[in-house]
C-alpha cells in the first residue's frame, strides 16, 4: 500500500540524485520515509537517498518495494510545472503506479524487484576529513579538472588548513584551493584519495550549486559526498570508490 | 500584381502554420485575402490559411498564385525583429518576391505552381462533437502521449463531459482528462478517434498556446483543428485523417 | 618576465578575436602592451590585436614572446564570472604560463614560438572608401548574404552615398543597402570587392554587436575591419584578401 502526494520539485530533486548512476532501481516504501539505495554496474559510485514523510503532501506505505525504471519516472515527474503537485499510488494487482499530475493520468508499469541489481551496503568509514563546501564550488573545481584529466585528486592540507581539488593533464594542472574562509566548515586530518573524474561529474549534475555539500575524505580511501534537499527532509548520500595512486 | 506589407509575426505565424506540413506550397493572392491550402505528400493532414487583407498594412492583389519554397520564406520572414514591418513585392515579369525589411532586400525565385502538389479540398465534415480548448492544454497531452506511443486516442465522455486525449504504450498509459472546468467550451457527442502523434506534434509546433483551439471531433473520422491569430484576422484549420483503431 | 592582472571579459574580447581565424599563436609580451598578429592557414584572414597595459589591472612585461593553445586558454578564461580577475605570470624556466582565478590555479604548457606560423605582416592599404559602421549591421547583412551564397559582396555607391552588402545566389539575391543615416561615418570613394563568406562569419562572431566597425574598402582589395574594445584600450584589425570577381 502506497499513496502519496509531494511537491514537484522535492520529487525531481530525489530522482535526479539516483538517475545520475544507475537506470532503474528499487524504491522502498517505509511507513516514515521513502528511501533508495544503488551501485552502478561497476561497482564504484554508490548512492543512498532519502526522503522523509514530513518531505511530501500526504504520505502513507507500509514497507513495500517497487522497482522502477528511472528515466521514464522523470520524464513523467518533468511534465509537472515547479509549483505542482504529483499524486502517486501503487495498485497493488497489476503492480503498476499511478501518477497524476493536475489532471493528466499516467500508469508506470512496474519492473521486478528482484531483476533489479542489489541495492549496495554502504559501509560506516572512519574517514579524517571532513570539509563542508558550497555546490558551486566543488563545480567549479569539478569543471576545471576536467579540462586537462579523466582523474580528481581530492586533498586536506592540514598545514594549510585548506581543501584542495586537484588534476594533473599530461601538460597542464590545475588546482582549486579552498580555505576555511572559503569553505563553510573544516575538520582537516590526513586525506588524499584519487578519484574517476566521470563518477564525480554525473554525482555533480544532481547536486544542487546552493547545497552544503559535507564532504568525508581519507587516505585512498572511499569519498562520501552528503546534502541535503527539501528543507532537509531529503538527505543523499554519494559514496565513491578512489583510484590507486600510481607514481 | 501582388504588393503588401504586413508585420513580421503576423507574417511568420501564417508561415509556420502550413510550413510544418510541407516544404512548398501555392500561396493564392486574393483581393480579399491571402490564403494557401495544402496537404501532406501521404494525404494524412492538410491545412487550410486564410490571412485577410485586414491583418496588412497594406494589401494590393488581383486574384494570382504564386509558388513559394517555404523554409527560404521562413527563414528570410526570421530576419525581421518582431516589431519589424515585411514589404513584399511581386514582379510578374522575372516572377520573383521581392522582399524588403529595413533596407534589407531579398529577391526570391519563385517556384512554377503547376510543379506543386495540387491544393486539397477540405471536406465539410459533420462531427458531433466540438471542444474549444487552450494551445497549452493541447500541447500538454500531446507531449505525455509522445512519452509512450505513436498515437494518441481523443474522445469526448457525454456522460463526464469530458474530453480525453490518451495514448496506450506497451506497457504504460497516460491519459489528460480536461472537463468543463478546464476547457473553453463544449458540445458534447459521440466522438473517439485515433491519430499518427507525428502529424498532431507537427500541427502542436505551429499553435500558439494561449491560441483558443476548436476541436471538431467524431468517430473514427478526421479531426479538424482551428484557430484564429492576428487578432483574428489570421484563421488556420487543421485536417487529420484518423487511423483505424485495431482490437 | 611577466606578469599581469586582467578583467576576465577584456581577456575573454581579445582571446576571441584571434581564435576565430587560428588555434595557436604568438603572443608579444611587450613593455607598453599585450599583441597578437595571426594569419589563418590559407593565408586568406588576418588578425592584429593589441591590448595596451592600460587595460590591464596591473602589467609587467620586458618583451618576451610565447606561445599558446588558444581554444585552451579560452577555456580556462571561460572559468571565470564576468567581473572576475585573471592573474598571469609566466615561470620563464619551465616555460609555463600560470593562470589563476579566484583560488583557482592552472598552469598551462607554452608551444615553442617557432613552430607556430610565422606572424603576418599586416600592409597599410591605401583604400578609397571608409565606413563606420554599428556591429548589428554587419551582422545583419552577413546572416543575410548566408542564406544564398558563399560570397559577399561589399561595395560603396558613391553617388548613392551608401554601403552595400551583397550576396547572389543561383536563384535569389540580397542586398542590405546602408545610406549615411543608417552608418556612423562615409568616406565614400570607388569600392567594390568580393570575399569568402566563412571567412567574413567567422570575424563576425567576434566583434560585439555594439561595436562601432571602421571598414577599409577599395577596388578588389582586401577589407580592413577594425574596432575597439575595453573602452578603446584594446584594438582589433582584420584583413580579410578579396575573391575575384568572375562575370
Amino acid at each position: 500500500m502506497f499513496k502519496a502526494i509531494v511537491g514537484a520539485s522535492t520529487f525531481q530533486d530525489a530522482l535526479d540524485s539516483v538517475s545520475v548512476l544507475v537506470d532503474e532501481c528499487k524504491i522502498r516504501l517505509n511507513e516514515e520515509e521513502l528511501s533508495i539505495r544503488a551501485v552502478d554496474p561497476a561497482n564504484v559510485g554508490m548512492v543512498d537517498l532519502t526522503l522523509e514523510a514530513a518531505a511530501f503532501e500526504s504520505y502513507e506505505a507500509d514497507g513495500g518495494v517497487i522497482g522502477v525504471n528511472l528515466a521514464r519516472l522523470e520524464d513523467i515527474a518533468g511534465m509537472a510545472n515547479s509549483g505542482d503537485l504529483i499524486h502517486l499510488e501503487l495498485d497493488e494487482e497489476t503492480r503498476k503506479l499511478h501518477i497524476e499530475i493536475d489532471g493528466l493520468s499516467y500508469t508506470l508499469a512496474l519492473i521486478d524487484p528482484d531483476s533489479i541489481r542489489q541495492e549496495p551496503d554502504i559501509p560506516d568509514l572512519d574517514l579524517a576529513s571532513e570539509i563542508v563546501v558550497e555546490g558551486a564550488q566543488l563545480d567549479r573545481g569539478i569543471k576545471a579538472a576536467d579540462m586537462v584529466s579523466d582523474h580528481i585528486r581530492l586533498r586536506v592540507d592540514e598545514t594549510d588548513e585548506a581543501f584542495f581539488i586537484e588534476a594533473e593533464g599530461d601538460t597542464d594542472d590545475v588546482n582549486l584551493k579552498l580555505d576555511r574562509e572559503d569553505l563553510i566548515a573544516l575538520t582537516a586530518g590526513p586525506a588524499d584519495s584519487l578519484f574517476s573524474l566521470d563518477y564525480l561529474k554525473d554525482m555533480n549534475k544532481a547536486i544542487p550549486s546552493d547545497a552544503e555539500v559535507t564532504v568525508e575524505l581519507g587516505e585512498e580511501f572511499p569519498v562520501k559526498l552528503h546534502y541535503g534537499f527539501a528543507e532537509g527532509l531529503g538527505n543523499v548520500t554519494f559514496m565513491l570508490a578512489p583510484r590507486i595512486q600510481s607514481d
